[in-house]
């Protein structure tokens, strides 16, 4: 089946419109006839090469949301005309003590990814910025009804990415969190902590989006350009959720963190990290990280959202102003996501 | 009260014999006449102005067991004749979250370390290489019954070093620990951790020690000079507590963690480390420090530590073999802990 798609051509090059081949829909498979797929900043990362060599030409796209309109023999978990979505995983090994234990993003043989992975049959796995995705069954979400489908698409990664870590470190009444950075991910976990019903601060370079900050739910904004902001909010976070993935100066960061508080991080920078470990001997702190989340945890997460009235705040773009797009997203010009109609691809 | 002691008259200058003053016997204090004075790594560092400039002459000694011989008018828990120790700390203020929560050496207001500190009355405190320490019975520990004396001192600093993360990060059946070094806190990480019922690997620089190890208590032993080692335990362990204070590739470590394991570290290098987050993205990993425990938790390990029948390894040393037990120490030379008998101090 050839379906219409945009793909970088090589690295670095500009995203151009271009055919690819989407496999027969076996009996575990669902065909989806995609609407919306969200632009990550990991789609430039990975387009550029910036994490290592690609399989070019390179389909991203890994917040799908779209309608079933064919399922395989087996399926029983969708149907046709269901509303549904894929994340950043397509597969796993579904054997392995990770994958049995619903943590199917660790798996011990590698997930595998919604593009430029290789699929269990030795094709290249391409993205969500085209019109039609075959996925297994098994690695595809419901979206509730009542969640506007384009503002639900970047749930399906910059969601779980955020909801995961402020489960799992249990944000809620009586936690204080601080969620840095307030972009794709970061107005997510501003949410999404704020539903938990956590005391939410952000901690942004400057006071630029502070209105949008406490609008989407922060009870406090802090700008880290101000050195007192680290000396007031010493030792005072549960939890700091850090959406920023450039380099920062991580032991002051962990001076944040109240007696056994945690620092996760939901992105790396490509370069370490200078690390004094002093800042965690002090308060028995942790600095951990984070990656999506399990299948069923993003389905609980979708279930959460639309229980909340949680969606993200999207720019929607037709396919041909995705380049365009890649520019604002690395100039931190967009408030907060964009969303590519993929009809404009038909 | 004047007394005996050992003390640096300078940084880098060997420790001689000296008096001191101890203050009155408060209300609330108690007198404690020493019979044994453990060496800790972290008493050649302080001396020797490592960790910044320190008040000299300085009288290090932080494990410490002795006997009353006088309590303060207000003083009930304990009596005349108990055998007692005192750890790192001798006070704390109190009153904060922390020190409320039990954990008094994370007090906001720092807590006062039992020596090199500024005291609550403004004096310098003195360790306990020394004949008799005047001490609020608060920070003052029981010795259980059955425990040698001698053999207990270490557990006031390098038992509650490391069963304090062991019990945190949940050490126990079915958990897999692993310890990085096999010295003064290792082997009692190798004891507690086996005594908690969890599989015990001992990760050493060589097998030199593996006989050791084994006897100990640990049910693995691998050295860490072979490469091997880090791709054979690759994502096996659910703890590894790190005893070793040196740089170490931290984030090869890290790739020994399963899913939600934690690495601790019990001691920090005076260099700040490298680390590479994506050791971390994966598997949900967790870097943490943790430092010494509070009083009811050093009460607690004690009381486990009577009834499991755990004690240290010691070397008994006379005061005036001090200085070549430091040498001894900075070069591994010890298993696994020198203890000064302070009777030759009198």
């Amino acid at each position: 089946m050839r379906v219409n798609a945009y793909a970088a051509p090589a690295a670095g090059e500009p995203l151009a419109p271009t055919t690819i081949e989407r496999r027969e829909v076996g009996a575990d498979d669902v065909l989806i006839a995609i609407e919306y797929a969200g632009i990550c900043h990991s789609d430039i990362h990975t387009v550029n090469g910036d994490w290592g060599p690609q399989p070019y030409p390179l389909v991203p796209g890994h917040e799908i949301v779209g309608t079933v309109t064919e399922v395989g023999a087996d399926v029983t978990r969708h149907r046709v005309g269901d509303r549904v979505g894929v994340g950043c995983m397509v597969g796993s090994c579904g054997e392995c003590d990770n994958c049995r234990n619903g943590d199917e993003q660790y798996c011990r043989k590698g997930m595998i990814g919604t593009y430029a992975a290789t699929d269990r049959d030795g094709t290249t796995t391409q993205g969500g910025y085209s019109t039609h995705v075959v996925v297994d069954a098994d690695y595809v979400l419901s979206i509730p009804e009542g969640l506007d489908p384009a503002a639900a698409t970047p749930l399906l990664c910059a969601g779980i990415t955020t909801y995961s870590p402020l489960k799992h470190w249990q944000a809620g009444p009586g936690r204080k969190v601080a969620v840095v950075g307030l972009g794709g991910l970061g107005h997510m976990a501003v949410k999404i902590a704020h539903a938990m019903g956590a005391e939410v601060t952000v901690l942004s370079q400057s006071l630029k989006k502070q209105e949008d900050g406490l609008r989407l739910g922060a009870d406090h904004y802090f700008a880290t350009s101000d050195p007192d902001t680290f000396e007031a909010l010493a030792s005072s976070f549960d939890l700091v959720v850090n959406t920023v993935s450039a380099k920062i100066d991580v032991s002051a960061y962990l001076g944040l963190l109240a007696v056994n508080g945690a620092m996760v991080n939901v992105g790396a920078p490509a370069e370490p990290l200078s690390l004094n470990v002093f800042s965690l001997l002090s308060n028995r702190r942790t600095f951990a990280g984070s990656m999506i989340g399990g299948i069923a945890e993003t389905q609980e997460m979708l279930d959460f959202c639309a229980e909340h009235g949680i969606v993200s705040e999207v720019e929607v773009i037709a396919a041909d102003q995705v380049n365009e797009a890649y520019e604002r997203v690395l100039a931190s010009d967009v408030r907060y996501r964009f969303v590519i109609d993929t009809s404009t691809l038909a």
